[in-house]
């Protein structure tokens, strides 16, 4: 693996220089720009994957603060073990999923004994040079069975890129707006009622603690996901929706995307998206049942307990300031027709729609029921499903 | 699993009572043997394997210190994610092996709603209640992944425990020789005059750095260790040999048994084994290459980075105190004929003697170069493998 301090990244192919601390908005001044790339064309390449490009967009807005890069092996380890870095202060702060660079046996050859490289993107543009690299071995079994606790095939991060953008910057908009406390939902689908319904509670529990403004950083996750989830783009496209009609409030929500990659890591990940979102201002963090979980690869169960993610997380070193809010089952009640929160008292008239149900409405271009989903966002949702299909037959019969 | 607090325990069958901190000596008086016995029998009734009375044992020593009994589920959990616990005032220990009491659903059912349990060792003798437990989830493969960093067949504690006493109170003893400084020498392994070199040079450099009296603990591990690893009793003479023969110096020498059982869990481990010692007094922590490592169980290679646990070690979090003794290598020199510290500068004139090799020259009767072990203690070994020699004899000829 390779790790250095990003000197210069990019974003949309713009170079930014960090400044050692928060890197949003911190461009390489548009003056610099050509010796930057002057000198990263003199240096031995590394050839990034689009993965790879998603971590340097992390690092360089700062989510994963205090790295200024991939990891050193002393970071790595202390993250495998750990789940946390204990700085030069004495202090510890979260880190829970290894964020490294590998390379390949030529790549290590062409790096020689060069202390800097430049990065290269997918298309063949310079993105930034890292400085001062420290090349290490890459276990990639004892990352895996430390990160995800399993070795089951079928893990998609590790599938994807072991075994084998858009940018908003929400921490000055926190400012602008006076917020006095900033509450973090993190999302991979798209938002019905049932979510609606927790964030506004929450806003409301916020008000009734003393809270003159409390905002929401709605905030979906922006790099991979697996096959099977609903796109970005689709699902942005969603939410402004969920926004136009109302459902959640303009004035105090904020929608920004956090750039990282999916890892489906269970308890190991749901500290890195905590410890993210502090990094990006919030001091509240909304944890559901089984946060960044799936179904075990390879048998018929969850991979995780499904408490095991809001416990770690309430335990976890270096959040202790982070407010773990944790999140009410909201299912959708058959005798109000809409989203509420479940009561054990009775059960049986509440009903659970889960997201591969939501997903199997939407391709058969059947409707939920009344009130789980605004209108406006579910529309989005079918016609990304219709096209998928027509895609789909497409081409089959060009193929055929 | 079950946990709980140890509320008696038992050390060859004498109860003792917890006084809620380290509790070696802290035996049941012998007036309230009875009561304590009485109340026993009538609790539901959990059977131990011998397994479990090593633990029921490392427990009620102190080892596992703040531990009380075996985990409740935050405490495995810590473990597991962070190998450390934080204590309610803020406080990080570390802890990085789960220590915990699995039971099979039977168990669970004979338990039923009982708050209390008994514990019955394999002679079928009550060793300890269990006071106010709690009974969770033992999912395997997340406890062998993340512990181990590998799901590979041939884990020996695993293999034994998982998918299927000797006592001495070291702690008194250095008050009693007023030591300033205690170094601690964890050894599953015969001592050879390469273990005696560092331990002594050890010693003179404490010395050295101001303390008048340092003390050495002399820390054989006492548990399970795998079936070629040679057996405590044989460990233990030969111990004494070298302490005869004047290796080790006697006055500066306590020879104690950690009665922990053996992971070989390598980085994860190795915490353990530091953190233990910490509890025993220890202030200082000598550790070598690849400690608590083995070669990986499917593949041609160790099975943790030879460094990685000296590396680990000195960032562990709840170690901040213990001052860890990096290993120097010695090997024999065939120039000056005695153990030595490695000189690469004229490596050809070492000779690096695995365990393995040791292993092989006892087992064959052959002796090693001169000065690598001191006779008395070679002569052990070399008895101890002829017996096993004829054992192995013997029982084949009945077999046939």
């Amino acid at each position: 693996m390779l790790r250095a301090s990003v000197s210069g990244t990019v974003i949309k192919s713009s170079l930014i220089e960090p400044d050692g601390g928060v890197l949003v908005d911190a461009r390489v001044p548009e003056s610099e720009r050509g010796s930057k790339t002057l000198e990263a064309e003199l240096l031995p390449k590394v050839s990034l994957a689009k993965i790879d490009v998603e971590w340097v967009h992390v690092i360089s807005e700062g989510w994963a603060s205090p790295l200024k890069g991939f990891m050193r092996e002393n970071e790595y380890l202390q993250s495998l073990h750990f789940n946390s870095l204990r700085m030069e202060n004495g202090t510890v702060v979260n880190m829970s999923l290894p964020i490294v660079l590998a390379i390949d046996d030529e790549t290590k050859e062409r790096i020689g004994s060069s202390k800097d490289v430049g990065l290269v993107g997918p298309e063949g543009d310079l993105l930034a040079i890292l400085r001062s690299i420290e090349i290490y071995k890459h276990n990639k079994e004892e990352r895996i069975t430390r990160t995800w606790g399993t070795t089951a095939p079928g893990l998609p991060y590790v599938d994807e890129f072991i075994t084998s953008s858009r940018k908003l910057a929400p921490r000055n908009e926190f400012d602008r707006r006076r917020a006095d406390a900033v509450f973090a939902f993190q999302l991979r689908n798209p938002v019905h009622n049932g979510h609606a319904l927790l964030m506004n509670d929450t806003r409301r529990r916020l008000l009734e603690m003393g809270y003159k403004n409390p905002i929401l950083l709605l905030h979906p996750l922006g790099g991979f996901t697996k096959a099977d989830d609903v796109p970005l783009g689709v699902r942005m496209e969603q939410h402004c929706k969920v926004l136009e009609d109302g459902v959640l409030d303009h004035e105090t929500t904020i929608v920004a995307i956090f750039p990282s990659p999916m890892h489906y890591a269970g308890p190991t990940e749901v500290q890195w998206h905590a410890k993210a979102r502090v990094n990006a201002g919030a001091n509240f963090y909304i944890v559901g049942r089984d946060p960044a979980g799936m179904g075990h690869p390879t048998e018929k169960r969850d991979l995780y307990d499904p408490d095991h993610g809001k416990k770690v997380l309430s335990m976890a070193p270096g959040l202790e300031k982070l407010n773990i809010l944790p999140f009410r089952v909201a299912a959708y009640d058959t005798v109000a027709k809409k989203m509420a929160f479940f009561d054990p008292s009775r059960s049986k008239e509440f009903l659970f729609i889960s997201g591969t149900k939501m997903r199997t409405y939407a391709r058969n271009g059947e409707n939920p029921p009344d009130g789980f989903m605004c209108p406006g966002g579910w529309e989005v949702l079918v016609k990304y499903y219709e096209r998928s299909v027509t895609e789909e037959t497409t081409s089959a019969a060009a193929s055929a």
